[in-house]
């Protein structure tokens, strides 16, 4: 049960999404600009970034829903999520999002853990100032985001097909749009 | 050194904030919302939270940087902002702090670490339900706050003097304001 009183059939972030549509505002549009909008990475290559860092944070909704909507974007290859959630470096992803993985990685343990010699591996398979900047802000913002969710207490729904259907819609219309059709999954 | 190329001259957070202005709007005004805008817990209060989850994160610009915004709003009481970081049950702050400080504390070692005790005790201090969200949202908010400044290594200056300055300017014009004022402290 939440810690507080927010609306029953909202399950995840949309609970306090909605009890606090102040902060749910400027939050929708970051993870607009980080995961949905114009981008040298692709929405799968950012929303496994997201996934895998959920994962490490042990946050049950974030990993899935966004694990289906990386996998939406990536033609429905579930596997493909699983395995970078379970070890990237095996897992059949580019030399460069391997590496920035360790980045996401790393940034979520705190801060520090990431060396020089992490963004120098990235930089050789070709990421930009900017894939990294986003990289490592992609992380920090679901060490918030998981936080959100599981310290409010927040419920996660059970079935995969729930995840599947809202992934559909937030993949087609991004964060904020898709956080508007209060009716919709 | 910074991991990436930012602007030489802004500390913290304000060096990546310039290079992506994309998310630094939004990361601005989820801030302005949580520790600037009206509210019942005072700024002194919030930015209080925003500085012991730093310090617990062993952030050191955010932690100084906000830690000088609360004590100048606490009067310029300084010794009080440390004795928080210090040991919040010994501190001369409200109980219903000491047990936001708490769920704060939990929310940054990981989500589910926040019990129902935890929760409840506040409650008994008076605090109400936006109070522990926005409590948990903040201790969230830092943990990514600290991880983006720390993961791309950005650079804190020394002088407390600098930290005193620009709390000034802040707590004044709130975050989004003042990080448009680039040549001023």
């Amino acid at each position: 049960m939440p810690h507080i009183g927010l609306p029953d059939a909202l399950p995840g972030i949309r609970g306090p999404m909605a009890f606090r549509p102040e902060t749910a505002k400027p939050l929708n549009e970051l993870v607009d600009v980080l995961l949905h909008g114009p981008h040298t990475l692709s929405p799968g290559e950012r929303e496994l970034i997201a996934t895998f860092v959920s994962a490490r944070n042990d946050c049950r909704y974030c990993q899935t829903i966004h694990g289906a909507i990386a996998a939406h974007h990536l033609n429905g290859d579930e596997d493909l999520v699983a395995a970078v959630k379970r070890d990237p470096e095996r897992a059949a992803v580019s030399y460069k999002l391997k590496a920035l993985l360790v980045i996401a990685g790393k940034t979520a343990e705190g801060g520090k853990q990431v060396t020089p010699a992490d963004v120098e591996r990235a930089r050789q398979q070709g990421a930009t100032d900017l894939e990294i900047h986003d990289t490592v802000l992609i992380a920090a913002a679901f060490c918030m985001f998981n936080r959100y969710v599981d310290g409010l207490a927040t419920w996660a729904p059970d079935d995969p097909e729930f995840y599947r259907r809202r992934a559909a819609l937030v993949a087609e219309h991004g964060y904020a749009a898709a956080t508007l059709q209060k009716s919709t999954p």
